[in-house]
């Protein structure tokens, strides 16, 4: 492995990436200053991904950049948040080359200045031989003071939503893994697009400021993460099969093999905003939409909890479908 | 291996460390609130620390936890700042078990209370078979706004100055890897613990306010962080062996084996804060230490850089003393 020394990496790779930010002081320095505008909240949320567990050592290194980035911004969204800074925590692998930190700066480059975003600050260390390539991104984000959305305002008689397609990001993983299954190039690289390049809803988390009663972002699948809300809010989700938003690359892989649905409602990587909002807002999903150009779906309601709080998904049958396993684990 | 499931650590080993913060919301949230008083600007620093680099493997667990802590309030103790806040992202290595675990979060949970700062969030993930544990500290800190210390002020005729004692923590780190000098059980405890336990110097790094020119925290060496300050600042440093401050531990080990003055010039691992402060200011360092209890010693000044910035050591006969590799590299 040859690679050139890591200040060298941070001036050369990195400083550009902070794209004027005063605070950022050049990444000359090991702190960064990052305020909030007046009468605003800062919202942070921080992400590890490591090489082998949460992406694979043969993803392209932008799009392991851009995810790391994603998925963090995806935390912001959920909490209606509009990013402003990020850190980056960089452990390079003691296989990780020049090749594959210039790719990985440009993937992330590319993203922030798409999202508008500078790098603020963060760390280089070289991991011991044999582990692997991990980066901890830190992310901010600042809200109107006091509207930032929590998981744990959603009531009984609420409607459960969900923002674009659901199973994609898991599927896509499986055929990266080597599922055998027949699919065209074109739904191949859809699946795999979406699990390597999440699309994190920062248009419609800010659109759900003072509308929704409880949010958070799907990843590590929509029942354990709708169990999170059911939990923290004290009530129960009833999610209806025949309702769940899935891509048509999904939906025929789902045909042929029918335990995929578990994907859809398990699967995690899916960096969708799953949220409650009253039933009386209902209408008001169809500007959301239209404003901030997010497919939405209702998938289902909030009911009451009655002691124990749980996610019951129900078939086109009218019976409750069982959900092996809503992992907390990562995979 | 075994240890209790990562919700489970959350909920039972790191929740009680938010210490009642709401902004963290009972780490149940994927994100956390952090807002600085009014008028004051949010400084914030992130460290990674890997098993075998950082620190050893055989460090006792809770130190570990105490010195990710440590390193970062560091970083805010150079910018002068007051902590209110850490996340923690945590890779949990393939051997990371249960006793230390509990070690780990009880050291971490010692510390927060010392430094009177809630754990607001963060992340826990498992590394791949072999991948040692690790974990990245982000730490937010607050200053009135515009009083930030940054490293870019010092002028030529500024003293240049240095808290506590250089070079027992890489001292410390070469006797428990083994180095065969003679040396007393105490201070073998010293240099030890100064190398597993360093002091953020958070009440001096708040009293330089308006009153340093430069400062950072000595993580590198004594000569690297300096010419950080050489170099953003645009002037050079000329730094007197003789008034270098060291431990009687540390001069113990420095007399029987001369080469150890570059542990003390270049070891690294001090955190202690450097700092250039006006000549006409000298009188204000003695209110400094007894105000904040931490010893200061004054141990050269800058000069003008003349188009290369660098930091001279003069030893006791007037020459120079060549310092090797002022390393960027940890170890």
């Amino acid at each position: 492995m040859t690679r050139r020394p890591e200040f060298q990496l941070i001036a050369e790779l990195f400083a550009p990436l902070t794209r004027g930010a005063k605070g950022a002081m050049g990444l000359k320095d090991d702190a960064a200053l990052v305020t909030p505008s007046p009468g605003h909240d800062l919202v942070t949320t921080t992400d590890t991904l490591i090489s082998g567990v949460h992406f694979r050592p043969d993803d392209p290194p932008d799009t392991i950049a851009q995810k790391a980035l994603r998925v963090n911004l995806s935390d912001l969204a959920a909490k209606g948040a509009k990013p402003i800074g990020v850190l980056q925590a960089l452990t390079l692998g003691s296989a990780t080359d020049e090749q594959f930190l210039t790719a990985y700066a440009s993937g992330l480059g590319r993203d922030l200045e798409q999202f508008d975003v500078p790098l603020l600050g963060g760390d280089t260390t070289s991991a011991p031989p044999g582990a692997p390539f991990a980066v901890t991104i830190t992310a901010f984000g600042e809200v109107p003071a006091g509207t930032a959305l929590l998981r744990s305002g959603a009531k009984p008689g609420d409607l459960l939503c969900a923002s674009g397609t659901l199973g994609d990001g898991a599927i896509g993983l499986q055929l990266l893994n080597g599922a055998p299954w027949p699919v065209s190039d074109e739904h191949r690289a859809a699946l795999i697009g979406r699990y390597r390049l999440p699309e994190p809803r920062l248009a419609l988390g800010r659109a759900l400021r003072g509308l929704a009663t409880a949010c958070l972002d799907i990843s590590d699948g929509l029942c354990a993460d709708v169990a999170h809300i059911c939990e923290t809010s004290q009530v129960s989700a009833e999610v209806h099969r025949r309702l769940l938003p899935v891509s048509r690359a999904a939906q025929r892989r789902v045909a042929d093999n029918p335990s995929l649905l578990f994907s859809v409602l398990g699967g995690g990587d899916d960096y969708e905003l799953a949220f409650t909002i009253p039933r009386a807002a209902r209408a008001q999903l169809f500007v959301l939409e239209q404003e901030t150009g997010t497919p939405i779906a209702v998938i289902g309601h909030m009911t009451e909890g009655a002691g124990t709080y749980r996610v019951q998904v129900i078939g086109d049958d009218g019976r409750e479908i069982e959900v092996p396993s809503p992992g907390y684990v990562h995979h």
